[in-house]
């Protein structure tokens, strides 16, 4: 018989055919365009637990469904281990930037490209495989696993939470398993332990009832696109911190042992700019960029859009301006808060010359994670051994509200056990995900499994 | 025989199914998808002008072609008119707000409606009907008439001054006529005898080389929107005054007489605010709302994008910005040295975060004509005759660069003779041109030329 570890690397290129037919499926959930694609994928995935001996629910949202499937065979006295994953992907836009259309896998250079390789299709279905090959080899698992997998991560998660309360009982469990992160690199394995929560805003600032000859009232009429970066311009101070009022109040600060940690960690402003092609860093000038991005709390301007776009000249004074504009959090900063310091803000600082509107999208909270949890412990030894280096512990600066939920709603300690690579595209044109991340994930997944048949919660 | 006005009165049926035709042609200047639009549209004009008698040639130009018709029946004694006018419409978007489609002209509450009506194809026809007319009529003209149409003033004329320039002699003329603005109301007929300056430029901010993932570099690199927010929030000061340094050097102060002539014509706060909607009047409150229109330059945003603007949430840190930005000139105000001054204030306020270009894209000086010039008064005389009052002399808050280059190129005095109303939606949704302007419009023509076989320049 060939162990789990055997078992995957025999089905490898199975395993890759059938991730391919998953990340075929244009599963993206900000749009109503997709709504069959998004069930489209929820199917599949309620197809492929139940082939590997799930019992598999799809259960209804308000909006896009969740899929929670259940493996039961280690018996009411072993502990359960839930894995969370999402099938939703971001929206391609700009298309015309992909090397290969973002819907159709494409193999090269060792990695998978494709919209959701990496975020989050190819990491869930890591795990699916070592599961898959575990039971293959040994019949059995060592603990009990429920996947619970959502269709709306990438819109802020907006009924798991609800999902989550309502069903606790269903998701009862021991620890709680979250590949939607990445690591440093091939040689630098990673543990996040702290991800930065959400909150997404729509700024509609509004004048005439509709677009006007610039010349004919131009001087006389509040521009609302101007008006809309007057408001935006005024939520920055001039060294990048956010200059809305309260909005530090709840941070909790750095300690020094974190800072050491994360200044352990090689990631310059060089790296930053090599990464990025920006020309230069950016941010509070008192804060390293590792502690920016995984430690501080931003408002971030997602998207403009008013007036006249196309080449050329059209003299409009143009009726509507709107901005997306969102908040990554720190743990103990509340989104609901936040929304409400956002908005009093822009009370203050908008003139009567124009009419506006905030509008919520979503909101998640952030998440730190205690590094000393024996399940947290498993997963570096399981890095350690597959990776051949004991993992970095990070703080990430996106967005998994799932995690705050988990841990607030059935008190489990999260893994967060990331497999994705800085320049995996994430959220951008050329997703990827590189074939050894995967193999390695396959691994890291089997041994991890195969140590916490004695963790409790 | 009849006389002129007789013959317009029995032609307005055949005239306004000819004008539908001009109508039909979406001749959208700035987008390149409509070109072969413009040149049907040249083509009807040509067509037009040679059926009533005129030598009619289609000059090319780097863009798009210039259409010069002449009649010289009346000698080489008698004066010669210049009538300009252009082809050329506005971008019809947003299309989905229009009650009936932009080029399908639709006659209803006694106004027709079409993308161009009014601005300029409607006021055009107005004058090639009035000479038709007369020529009807009278079998010929008191003066020899020379027609100009281009087919880029939506685009801001950048080929028609070396145009006028290179064909000097072909246009030479004792006065130039041109009906491209509006009047007061039907009770107020107005010679608009200044107009502003245009200086039409697109600023793109950029920063990394692709769009990022808010969360994995939001706070550590200049977001690019935000970026260009900051840039255009720094071009104006708290009173709506703009505060690019050097800005108002050039402009010439409103005389005590002309602010008293403003002041007369009632066009209060309330009727801008009845007018457009807009919740307050806006802009420097040293002037009148009448006066930051006619007399006063601005600068306004016309058009913003960036990054993800369709509806729901994606977490993009956007790779580039983008704003239309344009400025409204006064008399004496140099559009290249406006635009110098625009590159110098961002140079000093863009941080080195960010890369930024300023692109000049339309630019076209501002004129002031004489009121007491000969042409003028013969126009005042033909409106009190056919509008029943005398009309006002204003000042407009639009642009028509082609009014300075024959000034300037020619040394003509150029009469607005306007036909339009405030209300007619230029530029916007469900523009339209009244029947009874038309009517009252060709009736004013026809008394003007009438009138001015014996002015020389």
């Amino acid at each position: 018989m060939p162990t789990p570890h055997e078992s995957a690397t025999q089905n490898e290129d199975a395993n890759i055919a059938a991730l391919k037919e998953l990340l075929r499926i244009p599963s993206v959930s900000t749009q109503d365009a997709y709504r069959a694609d998004i069930r489209r994928a929820a199917g599949w995935i309620h197809e492929r637990l139940t082939a590997i001996g799930f019992l598999v629910e799809i259960h209804e949202t308000p909006r896009h469904p969740v899929v929670v499937g259940r493996w039961t065979g280690a018996g009411s006295d072993a502990p359960t281990l839930l894995i969370y994953g999402h099938y939703d992907v971001q929206p391609p836009d700009p298309v015309e930037e992909w090397v290969t259309p973002p819907f159709e896998p494409d193999l090269r250079d060792g990695s998978l490209y494709a919209r959701g390789a990496s975020d989050d299709k190819g990491q869930l279905f890591v795990h699916i495989a070592a599961i898959e090959a575990i039971l293959a080899a040994d019949g059995t698992l060592p603990v009990n696993v429920t996947f619970v997998v959502e269709g709306e991560e990438e819109i802020g998660s907006p009924n798991l939470g609800s999902f989550v309360r309502n069903h606790a009982d269903l998701l009862a469990a021991d620890a709680a398993l979250v590949s939607d992160t990445h690591i440093r690199g091939l040689d630098y394995p990673t543990i996040v332990y702290s991800l930065r929560g959400l909150l997404y805003t729509q700024l509609d600032v509004s004048g005439p009832r509709g677009d006007l000859h610039s010349g004919h009232y131009g001087g006389a009429i509040h521009n609302p696109a101007q008006a809309l970066t007057e408001i935006i311009a005024s939520m920055h101070d001039e060294d990048g911190a956010v200059a809305v009022p309260g909005f530090y109040d709840a941070v909790l600060p750095l300690q020094d042992d974190e800072r050491a940690d994360i200044a352990r960690i090689p990631y310059s402003e060089d790296t930053l700019l090599d990464e990025t092609g920006a020309p230069a860093a950016w941010g509070e000038p008192e804060y390293s960029v590792s502690e920016r991005i995984g430690g501080r709390p931003t408002l971030e301007v997602n998207g403009l859009i008013s007036g006249y776009t196309e080449p050329g000249a059209k003299t409009v004074l143009p009726a509507q301006a709107m901005a997306k504009i969102s908040c990554r959090l720190v743990a103990n900063q509340d989104p609901d808060t936040i929304f409400e310091l956002v908005r009093r803000h822009i009370e203050t600082v908008a003139p009567p010359t124009v009419r506006w509107e905030l509008t919520k999208i979503a909101a998640g909270k952030a998440a730190l994670t205690d590094r000393n949890a024996p399940v947290v412990q498993a997963a570096v030894r399981a890095y350690q051994e597959h990776w051949g280096t004991r993992p970095d512990f990070v703080r990430e600066g996106g967005s998994i509200p799932v995690v705050a939920v988990l841990q607030d709603t059935l008190g489990v300690p999260v893994v967060l056990m990331g497999f994705g690579l800085p320049d995996d595209n994430l959220h951008a044109p050329n997703e990827k995900f590189s074939l050894e991340c995967f193999r390695r994930g396959v691994a890291t997944s089997i041994g991890f499994i195969q140590q916490i048949g004695s963790i409790r919660s």
